[in-house]
């Protein structure tokens, strides 16, 4: 089933031990369509400016991204500068110019209208909101958000989370949604926002999902998904939206959303933000075989294993 | 087959956001021994003061855990005060007064000598290695240490990693003693320092295995154990040593050590961790009954696994 996306396609320029990469592709949605795609098919809703040429879409395109809905505007698409320097966990933003993103307003083309999976990549929650309501057909939509809006958009972000099934955060950003130090209050203090489940994303360590007890079908025990312990990580971008292509795209290409698709989904979305981080910027994700990607999920399954 | 475990017996006043707990029953010996108790026979060497009294007896007595090495001396017992008030990742210490500790010279009683399986608990490296050059006769020792003795101890420690085929200790230890922040390449670099088995403590996020490849018998690659997401963290003192006990316990117990005895292992620490910080002090842990830990590493178990 096809996936539709709304978040940034943008240019990167990014620092870290193992080098530089000047304004490499790069944006949440861009993170996210590459790793569902090697599930499902995925259409973006985004904006880019006249610096976004043949070369960008060419990206898309071998991957068989459908780009209808990305919105071509006069100027520069958004860009941001950042490094790992200090913290390879940690981005430093250096700079941070919207540029067409600024006046972004998601237009769903019509072709989308049959998506039954929507994903509300990081952007402000009102654009969030009105494209989860232009698309009421979705049988599953799943969302990111980050500290900017948690702080200062909160209402607008509580009414996103409203509508939501999986919100996909990292675990400070939990702590400070819920204002709770503890992970487990809340994890549950934010699952009564509205998600039926909360991914919470622990970068290094892996992740674990939270969910509402029977109403989720998965039971009321949290499960965690390792992460691979990586000798080289190269640039830590995009991981936790790779994480939540490879999670989502391989829900959607499930015949039906059991329990065990779930857990699958969180290794799947491990094993896509393992691949984001050994190359700066998309280049190990757009480079991979389903065969590899298959391979590390059964690495993922041995190093975590009792038998 | 018998575990004895030499390091300290201790009181500790703790203070974390649940509360408080004055002079109760510590160091990392009594964790180590009531953990690894529920699995093996345990024999002690340590040294206590005039303050250690019947009730404090009683708490090894209970568990059949062997308190022959444990030599009463006059003065006072090890102390350590210290509170979790603003991180419960990160103990910070008011008071650490040796006392009896200072002069410490493990004696090892002759019903001590067919120990098949030795623990050094994080002491002096000057101790540890006395200890077990004088038990030549084990076939498994494993060992913990810490910032201070990494720090400024560092040629007497590395004597001791020479003779160890297990070592447990966190992160932050890992990278101090590489001296590398890429924790794969560090436990590489520790590896080569002398143990076959290197076990990185992660806290909340559980713990990684790596070993040397052929020689350790489990292959080249990592094992993750993970750590069960937990509404209510009392008091973090002891986790650790209690991981060390439920791993090493667990492996002492069994009739091969075999890759699948190992990540069992592994779990079983993790789950006697969890159980320790439920608690002030030694509570928890004394409390516990085989079927309960049982029940918790198939939580563990159900929590990891795919299907």
């Amino acid at each position: 089933m096809a996936i539709t996306v709304v978040g940034s396609v943008a240019f990167d320029s990014i620092e870290s031990p193992a080098g530089r990469c000047e304004r490499c592709l790069g944006g949440a949605a861009t993170y996210f369509s590459l790793a569902a795609s090697y599930f499902t098919d995925v259409r973006v809703i985004a904006v880019v400016g006249e610096d976004f040429g043949a070369e960008e879409e060419q990206v898309f395109a071998s991957h068989d991204i459908d780009t209808q809905g990305i919105e071509r505007a006069a100027g520069k698409s958004f860009f941001w500068q950042g490094s790992y320097l200090e913290n390879l966990n940690e981005a430093k933003t250096h700079a941070t110019e919207l540029n067409v993103f600024g006046s972004f307003e998601p237009r769903i083309p019509d072709s989308y209208r049959d998506s039954e999976f929507l994903f509300l990549a990081n952007i402000d929650p009102i654009l969030q909101r009105r494209v989860r309501e232009s698309m009421p057909q979705v049988k599953l939509v799943a969302g990111d958000t980050m500290n900017y809006w948690i702080k200062d958009h909160k209402p607008a972000l509580l009414e996103v989370l409203k509508g939501l099934d999986v919100l996909l955060i990292n675990d400070t950003e939990t702590r400070m949604l819920a204002q709770n130090s503890n992970l487990v209050q809340a994890a549950r203090s934010v699952l009564g926002m509205g998600p039926r489940m909360l991914v919470v994303k622990h970068g290094e360590y892996g992740a674990t999902a939270f969910h509402r007890s029977a109403e989720s079908g998965v039971g009321a025990k949290p499960f965690r998904a390792p992460a691979l312990p990586l000798e080289h990580v190269v640039d830590p971008t995009g991981a936790g939206d790779s994480f939540a292509g490879g999670f989502f795209g391989y829900l959607a290409s499930q015949p039906d959303i059991t329990p065990a698709a779930f857990r699958r989904a969180m290794f799947y979305g491990s094993v896509m933000g393992s691949f984001t981080v050994e190359r700066f910027g998309t280049e190990r994700l757009e480079q991979l075989s389903r065969d590899e990607i298959d391979a590390r999920f059964d690495l993922f399954r041995e190093i975590t294993h009792l038998d």
